[in-house]
């Protein structure tokens, strides 16, 4: 074993070095500056539009209809009176990106778009839609991966895309009101302006809508340093089915006043009320961010490793992302990106984010140190400037558009106590067999959650059947949950009693029921059939 | 101006300075471990035990009993049967602790009080009360200041402090699974054996339940970096009046799995369930804790100093209090304890935690360095050992029991936006004048947190009603909340509609009417009458 001295990882001024046990790769430039841009969400819709139009969901999964009323003119009409013209959109082709999701899963059949700019609209859209039986699918920048953001049938679909203003920054707070159409990226630019950051970052982060985060609670790669956004978000504006605007928009950090409602709002993925606005309390924009790529010979280590990246790294840790070997030949074979590293059975991206650079920079050499010189870690390099840092990002964010390519992704997205979260991965392979393409496992491994994917060349009913729900089986039997941060939406509703109790179910339910008793917002989707 | 040097601050190793505006006060031992037992928690009762029966809250407050059944034979014997008779506590001296809250502001009148080990004799006794319209008052610790924690009339008390076991600690992920029982300061000397923390602080540590914690929604001294408990706390089981368990136990950091559901417990006060089991999120147990208590000349300088705490310690910042002139005489004055700096109109505490107690110091000694240097800062003290850290919080957690010793204490928790923050208690001195003994502000500043207290001989309806409702427009004119982290309970129900809308009162009305039709769980608590 060959001890990385900490000289050789950074205490260079204004470098750092790309290190593999023991000797230097490649040494990379160093900046202060924070990675904003290079995030591959413009990817994101690249994949899908290319492509063939996917059965319809109806019909795939043989849906029932519910008792709604088809849209008529009459119905266009009010539409058109409240919004005018250019924001009723009709036409097939107009709503074709809106009636299918991004993985191109799951397609809809709605006949109408409609864009509110306000709460007011929003409010007179759903008085109407529910007083007339007219079934609503919210939607904010359509990059779900469960059918929750795509219309089953003919269901209205009222985007978000018009509603993002930002209505205020408190700078002594650090607290920013918007409305709920404002793209993640775009508000995140907004407060970093202030010194600010929005406490979530996902791959989709140029398309999908704040409202669209609150509404699914989304996770995303810094949950492990900044928390869930039911302790992040601090003020949701929502409306019921009836219209009614629910106003829960506190801005203040502490407010116990009443049952605090706003959390039904987060992650009820637009069931129970669309979110209209929300005030989301932003940390401090980090001075220094350094991000380490590493290898790793065992997940055994992997999990070791993380372990002492909290010890080391604290307050710091600000990401720790995983990445199987499987995952990254496919990232690297499908979109022709080069990994920095040479191929380990297992990676991790660890991601440090502080106020002083220096003190991060020593605290990261000594775990690189630690770790290397233990064996822990195979192989390793570190980045700080935003381009490199972007370069190892994308092998992360871009493995979803990479397992598009293989032509068909059955995507899983599960909880699982630490030292399980990989077996899963193997279990599912031996039992798939060469049935697959390929048999993936990656994710935010510092949070319990694996992205687990299978992929084939086409859709085929039998490989779904061979998946589900022998990996919701295998979940439930060590406490797992099968979805850990993309919703249930429509795919997964079904299989809720995997991950939660009947008397938890009967009281969702009754929940539904008095806040939607026409069951008007987003049906089909969360709730079992 | 003279400007303290960094090493005069504590480059010294093993030794941290306490300084004011340029010349060494103290120099006082350093330390890496942590404040553990030094809490002032172990007062919290003498101050009532020691006084006179305070006025029934019926009478005081004139309030309707609702139309429960009174406690009868045959139910005693019911609970007898199930329990034992050594957990079936009668007597109104046995009693008397448990109908009267800390502050001795409210009084009730319960005969019988259960304590029950596990869930299923939890749902046992609410099954059965529900079934014969007997109300409950669950209860914790009873170091709620709101009224919550008593009976109102005759309900029968059911106490959590029999259900004190500790299921789990997962070491990988930092996860405790506990009864609601264990009490806060116990459970984090537990975790504390694996490394890791409580991510909740409070002055009654040594007697709250962390049950009452999680219903109460509770703040304390370390929001400010750990979060709300609906961040921090993963799992909840509760018991529904009908007796129904709703087990909400998911101990995973990430569960998307339909509508969150433990989030309707958390705050709510034991209005919808008794929480029974929870899972909590731990944090690691910082390295190195250091404390800052400073003295200040204005509000604003208050302000600013939190600003530049923000920007310069980030990451380590974990505490940021504020106590003000007229709090520090009353804890000078009642407690005959001393501030270790001279009189300043403002004192604030920095506290921060960190993995690296030499960069923390260092980044402390920055801070000190350039607030002291411009002048926002006119004198400071910095402590890391623990048993000076622990006097110099005193001088801020003992601030309640100081206030008692006045006489009666009319007690309010506000949050508002940090421009307005002091104002407040400027104004109410202003309208209230020489009526009262003391009108006084200190709290969790950094969250915009503001507690203030009058005080007065005894309770004077006079003086109540002079304070309110006008405290209450105040805050709501600055959009603030009118309670910040204690809740409504009895006193302040009637007070909701100053934060919440008249939309959002209805809906809570509904949900209790949903999970409690009978209306049996901690009745004249939370909803206005």
């Amino acid at each position: 074993m060959i001890i990385i001295k900490t000289r050789m990882l950074g205490l260079i001024r204004g470098r750092m070095m790309s290190v593999m046990a023991g000797r230097v790769l490649t040494a990379l430039p160093r900046s202060k500056a924070r990675l904003l841009t290079s995030h591959p969400s413009q990817h994101l819709h690249s994949a899908s539009s290319s492509c063939q139009k996917c059965e319809l969901t109806s019909k795939r999964y043989n849906v029932q209809r519910g008792k709604f009323s088809a849209v008529s003119e009459h119905d266009l009409k009010f539409f058109q009176e409240l919004l005018g013209s250019h924001r009723t959109v009709l036409g097939e082709e107009e709503l074709e990106g809106h009636n299918t999701d991004w993985l191109r899963t799951v397609r809809g059949a709605s006949s109408v778009l409609l864009k509110p700019k306000t709460t007011e609209e929003v409010s007179a859209i759903l008085s109407y839609c529910d007083q007339h039986q007219l079934a609503v699918c919210p939607q904010g920048g359509n990059t779900g991966l469960v059918g929750g953001s795509v219309p089953v049938f003919d269901e209205v679909i009222v985007s978000t895309a018009l509603m993002n203003q930002v209505e205020s920054v408190d700078t002594w707070s650090g607290v920013v009101t918007c409305q709920a159409g404002c793209v993640l990226e775009a508000l995140d630019q907004h407060v970093a302006q202030y010194g600010l950051m929005i406490p979530l970052d996902l791959g989709a982060k140029g398309s999908c809508h704040i409202g669209g985060n609150v509404s699914t609670n989304a996770g995303g790669l810094r949950l492990l340093r900044y928390g869930s956004l039911h302790g992040s978000v601090l003020g949701v504006e929502a409306v019921l089915a009836s219209g009614e605007v629910v106003d829960c928009m506190s801005a203040m950090k502490k407010d116990n006043t009443g049952y605090d409602l706003k959390h039904l709002f987060i992650g009820s993925e637009g069931t129970l009320g669309l979110v209209t606005k929300v005030a989301i309390n932003c940390p401090p924009r980090p001075a220094a961010v350094s991000l380490a790529f590493l290898g790793l010979q065992s997940f055994d280590n992997v999990l070791k490793t993380f372990k002492a990246a909290k010890d080391q790294l604290g307050e710091i840790l600000s990401s720790c992302e995983f990445i199987d070997q499987s995952s990254m030949e496919c990232v690297e074979g499908n979109l022709k990106i080069k990994s920095p590293l040479d191929e380990y059975p297992y990676y991790m991206l660890l991601e440090t984010s502080g106020s002083n650079g220096d003190h991060d920079e020593e605290k990261l050499n000594n775990f690189l140190e630690s770790t290397l010189g233990s064996g822990l870690v195979s192989d390793g390099t570190v980045a700080t400037e935003p381009s490199k840092m972007a370069n190892i990002w994308a092998l992360r964010e871009r493995i979803a558009e990479a397992l598009i390519l293989d032509g068909y992704t059955y995507k899983y997205d599960i909880s699982l106590p630490l030292p399980h979260f990989y077996k899963l991965v193997e279990d599912m392979r031996e039992h798939l067999g060469s049935n697959v393409v390929r048999c993936c496992g990656y994710g935010h491994v510092g949070d319990g959650n694996l992205h687990l994917n299978f992929t084939s060349r086409q859709y085929e009913k039998e490989i779904l059947e061979r998946i589900e729900p022998a990996v919701y089986e295998w979940t439930s039997q060590v406490n797992g949950s099968i979805s850990a941060e993309h919703g249930l939406g429509f795919k997964k509703r079904n299989y809720i009693h995997y991950s939660k109790s009947l008397g938890a179910i009967n009281l969702m339910k009754q929940m539904k029921k008095l806040m939607d008793p026409n069951g008007i917002l987003n049906p089909y989707k969360v709730l079992p059939d």
